[in-house]
């Protein structure tokens, strides 16, 4: 309970809540073996959509419970960045939910972008397939060959002749890439080497069956490919688009890139927040159920302590998380650069942390994948890599508290 | 910047920070070294006031920044919890200025203690000159022979005889009693070992100069005898009051502690907040003005990144008992009992990390009497004691959590 | 460099270290690329051995490099388990290096089993293939109903019916179960339920093709099958094998699991320092050859700081594990308890810390299997629960530590 | 029980511990008691020694346990700097101990340097005193003006002039400073600016009395004097000494202090290793003394984890000490250098954390004078600072470590 929550908000919730816990949670483990059953190899190219999945979207579509992380009004619920964000963590709570709702990353960014900065044509042709969630995209950023940490060291290469733009280069932890459903990807690049920092990038739209594009490979994140996800390697050589294809005109990649940021990082850390409560309530349950030495294994050496510690970190983390929200929707996205960086690092350590310690708890089950926190885990790694390392963030937030004393 | 502040909060804050940066910090240091001269030794009978502090006192209460922590918009302000928590905080950034504005411990518990349970004539006697400034006062509870974060181990007895009470029993760590002008004591004792556990106790009025009391000694804490407050240890030998000076009547104790609990830990921990904004500003600008091996320290190893670690740990940990004090003005104390228990292991901790980095930071001028860091060490460190060790905490917090499953 | 090397330990490290930096290093990638070509699926039935390990294997036992773990002058080398120490922990630098030398958990554990505890006849069927790397066991112990932390809630028995014993239970977690080799296990299960405490147990030899056995599936450990070992769940129906296939006699389960213990947590705590040593050795690579921001990486934030934090909580946990062989081998086991049970917990632990900073430091290939720093990471995790979760380790600690206040 | 230990090691510490337990910890209580009733206070010059721990001095030179950290066979008993490791250890159970044996810093180290690079005159003026425990003497390094953790920025002079050299500058947390006996101290300073980085400082022996030298003020630490002891801030106006006083001819400064360094850290640590043995065990009498919730409180919460964590943590420093202390035994200085600032980081560290637990475990007699605790922690906080802060000492061991690399 907390000053933030709306009427509307609240309506929400209410809704979604139901709809995971009656219709997600209970097949949610056998939707598991049934993925792995179906899609536990290699080989991208013959991985299924499982239907049950493709049924429930489109329930969550009639139940209205569908894009609500967009503010439009029309388009969607007009949600704003604080009154989403309690939907968005209960979403965490299932890997499955996002993607049910129509909420998952990075296509969720990827609408933004879209919908902030695309023109028309843009948006007929690839936001409206996107919102209706009949094709998938990817945000193709990070490279193999350098720091991704540092985006000028970027590598690869938007470069205009005559209508088009000829595109060069290879990207890597593509999420979605290898989704049946995936057809376009924003591909960023440098596109005017010369020019001021951070005017030198560029983002265009690029059909995944665009002549040149070709996927090398699906890396496994923690021995898992995440199908039919999954995070892909690719290339691009002279791949030619039209220019109509860059979002805003050339050298606006930074640019958009910032307009991306806040909102998606509050979505991210959200549903994370949403895992780690998912993973106490596990641990709890666990804990409880099992017997050792003639006790709940719960009540057994630190472990209350560690449930205290678990409550106390999730409700820190949730309450910075929803601070930097309040500020994005009140005081604009670039007066919460702290919060928006601090909430990069504190939630998936905190995320980590509760779930390395409902693993402990679980014991041998915890790691496998009879629970989803296995899946937790590798996603709470990730996120202390996605979209810059915790040590670029807390770069940020001691210069921004340097700056202070200027 | 958040959403719990007010307008008449704001003001309020606005004064109180122009009063701790105009007439405070600028003579700090210097009333260190006059209250060392003066004050450092273990013979307490022998402290004495320093003049500027009572100066300081009096012009506070002139501008109105009396007392701010009472609710009470007659004999105070009406600040709400929420409005007073960032007025605590600023107070804490020194350790002389709860005292300058009548808003120290434990005096501000006692305070609240005879506003809310005292009678007009116990009121009339101690509220009056407590809240004018004229006297100090200590509370009595923590006991050497025993674990007393278990207050049911409580052994002082407090037993009715006639129109008087009986008290026996040795008390120590009873802030404030080395102090000159500490008049009377809120004492807490068992009156009726038969019983239900919580109306065993009793709280009652003893006057510090009542025959039968004693002060044994002063106790350090971390080497230092806190003049002229001090921590002591008294013994209490036959000591008859009159019934009448028992708060509430006799079996109360427990109720009336649960009242003082919840906006006395509010105030504990936005001043340990503002602590840790104290010492995080002396790391920074240290650490930008020291060089070693060509640069300033703070770019050294890791500087950085504990300056963020700081940040973040600090708006967290502000977060985190805002929202408590927002639940406690908004939901009441039995709402808020995860969170006053959570507040009271976390803000302590971060403090200690905070100063840590700070002394760390500083170097052996970190550790002597020339900043307030040492100060602030030790006072971190006696909170993670003071009313409940973290581990007590620790376990209402699960204890709160497991009960969600039943 | 430290006082436990010996000259013939020397000697063996030395050709430990050219054979692994020789021969399976410059081809560790590729094994692993063509390892999940072949075997990155769930039918564990279809696992193949690859052939280039199995030459290394003919190369490791022609040159002698074969059984060093087995203190036996005979069989093997007879070195002491201090002596072993080092070339444990140089194997542990490759995820392929223990079985190439034979020297591969459980077997290694198993082999000991039988090496010291074995009859002849058990010896000449079991032990003498197992010693030539022709065949490979698991060993069944964990369950999955029970908190198998603590193993008197063991469920699965083992029943004499005249000459022979019936075997009845569920089992998991029983690494190599999914090696196509996997020729026999050692089953433990209680036979005696109404004697003392630790003499309700048996250990049992029980073919692979015993009638009754069935393999129920296969689990993931952090999203990997760990193929084509495989960490299986088991089910024995009514498994009837002679009675000679019980070691040392019914009710001696106890006795031998002890004796299996210290060594085998040497090797385990020892392997895991190798990966430690591994992937500090990467991180530093990684970061000297990136640049991010005008630098290595290695040079940004606390990253200089964290790779000596790894070196010196290298170096305490291998002087802490080679402190506790100098006992096993001095003293005797009973001398080492606490010794045994602190290396449990300190080395995982470390191995987490230390491989979480390397990947942290190589970005989004640390994640994926282009290193090996991801399955460093799910042994470390799963080492904190295997033989004993850390808590129940700390239990034992603590224990012991109590027990000389007595 | 470790490798580590010698027949006249342990012969030495049967006698060391005995001393201590019969002789010292007997009457700390009180000596503590007594030593603030006469010296709490901040003026130095009426500090006085206790009879009674001059009287200890006696007995321990009559017992041959005199100066044993010296490793000359006639001055001392030629113990080995692993030899003696043990011994500090043991000393460093009572704060008073170290003094008693003659063995206390800065005295040790700088009898090391007479003993090591002083002539013979300077030998027989001050080495012979020192040795007899008849004065005292300082180590004048640290400056309050610089970042003293770079040596480079000290600002010191030490000018030839004729026959003399006349030695200007500021120094402070020069321990011992306030003791009645100091009579001389090891001042470091710039003789030579324009020379190489390493040869630009000199070490001169200046007596107490010498006209220019004035003590500022002791300094507290953590609010504590450290009568009478001391850390003190002294200015040198214009001093004027023979240049036969300084040691070992001016530029030498860097080669002493180098070989100062060395078995004058695992002094240092062993005692700090001492000390948190101390801790631990008093956690334990206390954990298991005391009763709260109807247990005795160390088996309550995360108690018992942190009594395992504590063992584990001290075993770990003290190996590897011990192995630092057998390579500058066996290998010397240079071969130990990142074992000498790894135990710098290490042992102070885990001394804090284990004292902290031990404090948190005894409440609030935890924080006062009546145990050793505070004083462990405020020796603990300090050490983390002294001889270098935590970070310098981390730098090394990653600039070692990267040095394998190239």
């Amino acid at each position: 309970m907390n000053i933030y929550a709306t009427e509307k908000s609240q309506q929400y919730l209410a809704k979604v809540t139901s709809f995971i816990n009656d219709k997600i949670l209970p097949i949610e483990a056998e939707l598991f073996i049934e993925n792995r059953r179906l899609n536990h190899n290699s080989d991208w190219t013959q991985w299924q959509l499982l239907p049950q999945i493709e049924a429930l979207k489109t329930q969550a579509k009639a139940e209205g419970l569908w894009n609500l992380f967009l503010p439009d009004a029309e388009l969607a619920k007009g949600l704003t960045c604080v009154e989403y964000a309690p939907l968005a963590e209960e979403m965490g709570r299932s890997l499955l939910a996002p993607e049910i709702f129509n909420c998952n990353a990075p296509d969720t960014g990827n609408i933004e972008v879209l919908y902030h900065f695309g023109d028309k044509q843009q948006q007929q042709q690839w936001l409206t397939p996107l919102l209706a969630g009949e094709i998938r995209s990817v945000f193709a950023m990070t490279e193999p060959d350098v720091a991704s940490s540092d985006a000028t060291n970027m590598q690869a290469t938007i470069i205009e002749d005559g209508d088009d733009v000829v595109i060069n280069g290879r990207k890597w932890w593509s999420t979605g890439l290898g989704h049946p459903n995936c057809k376009v990807m924003i591909f960023m690049g440098l596109s005017h080497s010369d020019a001021p920092k951070h005017q030198r990038h560029s983002m265009v739209l690029v059909p995944m069956d665009a002549p040149g594009v070709s996927i090398t490979r699906m890396l496994t994140a923690y021995g898992d490919y995440d199908a039919p996800y999954g995070h892909g390697e690719m290339e691009l050589v002279n791949v030619r688009v039209p220019k109509s294809n860059v979002i805003m005109g050339l050298g606006k990649g930074f640019e958009i890139a910032q307009g991306r940021l806040g909102p998606g990082r509050i979505h991210h850390c959200m549903r994370a927040i949403g895992a780690a409560e998912r993973a106490l309530s596990l641990a709890i349950e666990r804990g409880q159920s099992r017997v050792a030495f003639g006790q709940p294994i719960i009540k057994l050496g630190g472990n209350l302590e560690r449930i205290a510690q678990a409550r106390m970190a999730i409700e820190q983390a949730r309450l910075l998380t929803l601070n930097a929200a309040w500020k994005i929707d009140n005081l604009g996205v670039k007066h919460a650069m702290t919060d928006i960086s601090a909430i990069k690092v504190v939630v998936p350590n905190m995320l980590t942390q509760v779930v390395d310690m409902a693993i402990q708890m679980y014991g041998g089950a915890g790691m496998n994948h009879d629970t989803p926190l296995a899946g937790f885990a590798a996603m709470a790694r990730s996120l202390r890599l996605a979209d810059g390392p915790d040590e670029v963030h807390m770069a940020m937030v001691s210069r921004l508290e340097l700056a202070k004393y200027k």
